[in-house]
């Protein structure tokens, strides 16, 4: 699902998208974009933090942005936020 | 507590910060800072994001910042993620 340099934040516990982030960071990545919707939208940015505190201080956040988005179901339409942190190696 | 050009999203509905945020430019500010910590992240981000689709569309996001605070408590110090969102009338 996810491509090369995203990594979407669900409904795992911390550590799996933070091994997710690390891993593509020493796999060769410059940048990766952590992701997420609604209430996961915390986590991206604990996943964010912990990967610059705890693993790798070299990598910086370079952009973060916010935006709504249109999720369609059996009920109708609804909205619901999002956010794109941008991690990168300087 | 929060300064003028400040809004603290906790527990409340996401309507009351809303109201706080445009009342505040409307009252003459230039720009409002929208901070969370925990789990109100994803709250401030709805926060910012209906302020802008729903009431004021001039109002644009000049800035986000994630950082990392230390809370004591009985228990010890416990680290959280937080957030400042900085919304800006251009």
């Amino acid at each position: 699902m996810a491509s090369e340099n995203e990594v979407y934040v669900g409904k795992k516990g911390v550590m799996n998208y933070v091994l997710a982030v690390v891993t593509q960071f020493n796999q060769g990545a410059k940048e990766v974009h952590i992701k997420a919707r609604g209430r996961a939208i915390s986590k991206a940015v604990d996943v964010a933090e912990v990967v610059r505190n705890r693993f790798l201080p070299e990598v910086k956040v370079k952009n973060i942005e916010i935006s709504t988005e249109e999720l369609e179901s059996e009920r109708g339409v609804s909205k619901v936020s999002a956010i794109d942190i941008v991690l990168a190696k300087e």
